[in-house]
């Protein structure tokens, strides 16, 4: 059943096959390409921007094959996979294109997972569970993202919806999107929040560091800042069921949050503006442990705690324990599959071991915060139980 | 005695009078210029960059009177400042010209502190010390650099650089520079590393926020990212004495540094670049203690203490302890003054007050790591005693 030790990736991405075709037509990023290696064989890139160094990464199965993901868990010990599709999601269409594919992948998304394995014979939990995708892109009508949303809640398999920073042009601070917001918090789905753009390359310098930078560094700066522009916004004063989990454990945010605060409190052009002081809506918030330290996820548990004992923000069901016990209930498990593969062939992935063992070594955090982490958290949080 | 007790200020910032007459003199920032308030009383402002939000900020005499740093001082209880340039430097200006200022301002600011009060009529230590500057530029000679080392280091008063994230315009991690760290380490210097720039105005999109997003995240992203190109470029494997003191507590490269590591594992293009695991070199590094909170102090201390215990780095000169005391040995107290001025007249600045709340209020911390945070540290490292 549900409620026993189950590991559930809550992060890990697919390019649905409609998509991954769709890839293929186009001539200009984001696209996939065939390209010769120097041994003669031939090989499948994946270019996500214009400027990605490299030449962008080499693609296959495990990006669209669900039976790829589904072995992909089981030499992890995965039972569940929320699985969402990768950046750039439709970001780059046109609305009418966007808003048809959006209604096309998220039905392939709920068959993919519909049609999944069950847990066991005796269980009606599936192996796979979905985001949705929004047509979250400019001049797109708000009443097309209502009908997608509307959509979504009404796909069983779908929990949530996985969406980028830019909103429908002006960012995720937009006033424009409060109908959606509402009924997003409404429909009781989660938002994953992910991030693509990074921030102005010219920040990287002229020397060649691979996708170093703009992947440590670019992604995280720019979850900190979609989330930030969030915060100041009000979104969260004025939609507090709103459920919105951040990638790569919140990006900077939870080690900024006290700067954010102070610089806040003394900005006469917002000082006055919000309910709550900056570090409240931390609380607020979901985090995936994707960080690959122990101490960065107890600390991010820390700050999550804070904001219940510190600052009032709703304990999500636990309102006895240590910051970092109370903070550990926000807190779930991803891989980011199939990024980050193993740079020689290995039975593991590291990047998954690596996520696994911090969790394990968190100092503050019992096994019952480490089950729920690793998946009890996911399955409350997602409803898998129902 | 430099021993006792003191509180160490090492983050706290001057506009030499001759600077502030230069910028007195520009029309394009960084620029002071007066304006009329709608009382009809006139007043100076700062424009530190030309697309500043709010027309600039208020600057008086506490930006550039020495006796208004040591009323300040004496307000807050601060023994001992350590005193640098306040952004942008010389950065805006031809090699000629900043090569002269350098060394002029170096000069000012020696006499600013030679001629300070003694903390005590029985102590050679004085209440003010000081970081400071090179002519980094773009044309400026390599030569012109490692001459202002040279002046630096013979200024008694004068206990390390401050500088920008540009170098001579590629960066920090440029080649160029290395006959510059080598003459600094040799020289014993430390390099206070601070931003200005932040990044791309572009992601903090349309709404007027204030100063918050680029003040709480950009400077924070910018140092980051120096930081982690510095990290990449093996100037620390190079270097191994070269010391370098991160403001804001090295903004987010604590958080990220666990995800970096795991980027530079899974990239082709610098995964055998360097000597150590990236955590490594963030034992190498010195950290302000100005994150205003005690979640984030006690996890700064956490990631340094790790560095020493799990991947080996130096543990200067403290070789027990847990990964939080250890690490409590490489963060100073600081301020920022006069930046970050209360909104209503008050006593105590809160900018101060949150900051030496915060390293009082860290888990882990004993009476010994926090009074050597607040100036223990600062006697140790920047040779106060002598």
């Amino acid at each position: 059943m549900a409620a026993q030790r189950l590991l559930v990736d809550i992060h890990t991405h697919v390019y649905l096959p409609r998509y991954a075709s769709f890839l293929r037509s186009r001539s200009a990023a984001p696209r996939i390409f065939t390209r010769t290696t120097p041994t003669g064989t031939k090989e499948e890139r994946l270019l996500i921007l214009d400027d990605e160094p490299s030449g962008g990464r080499p693609i296959g199965a495990q990006y669209w094959d669900r039976d790829e993901k589904l072995k992909f868990m089981d030499r992890h010990g995965i039972n569940v996979s929320i699985v969402s599709s990768a950046n750039p999601w439709l970001d780059f269409l046109p609305a009418s294109t966007a808003h048809q594919l959006a209604g096309e992948l998220n039905e392939d998304l709920e068959s993919y997972c519909s049609t999944s394995p069950s847990l066991s014979s005796s269980d009606t939990l599936k192996r796979l569970y979905g985001f949705g995708l929004l047509p979250l892109v400019p001049e797109v009508s708000i009443n097309s993202l209502l009908e997608i949303v509307d959509q979504i809640s009404k796909l069983p398999h779908l929990r949530g919806i996985i969406m980028g920073t830019r909103g429908i042009g002006n960012g995720l601070d937009d006033e424009a999107l409060e109908p959606v917001w509402e009924a997003i918090a409404k429909a009781g789905l989660v938002v994953f929040l992910h991030p693509h753009y990074g921030v102005d390359s010219s920040a990287w310098g002229a020397k060649d560091n691979g996708h170093v930078l703009p992947l440590a560094l670019g992604f995280t700066f720019e979850t900190t800042t979609a989330t930030t522009r969030l915060i100041l916004s009000g979104v969260f004063d004025r939609h507090p069921t709103l459920r919105i989990l951040l990638a790569h454990s919140g990006g900077a945010l939870p080690q900024l949050s006290s700067r954010l605060a102070s610089c806040i409190d003394h900005d006469p052009v917002v000082a006055s503006r919000l309910k709550h002081d900056a570090r409240y809506y931390l609380g607020k918030l979901y985090f995936d442990a994707v960080a690959y330290g122990p101490e960065e996820l107890g600390f991010v548990s820390d700050v999550i705690g804070r904001s219940v004992f510190k600052y009032g923000s709703d304990a999500d069901g636990f309102s006895s324990g240590t910051k970092k016990v109370v903070g550990s209930s926000r807190m779930l498990f991803g891989t980011d599959h199939p990024f980050f593969p193993p740079l020689k062939e290995t039975d593991k992935w590291k990047s998954v071991t690596e996520n696994l063992e911090a969790i394990e070594s968190v100092e503050g955090w019992g096994e019952v915060e480490k089950e729920n982490v690793r998946g009890g958290n996911a399955v409350r949080i997602f409803g898998l139980g129902s």
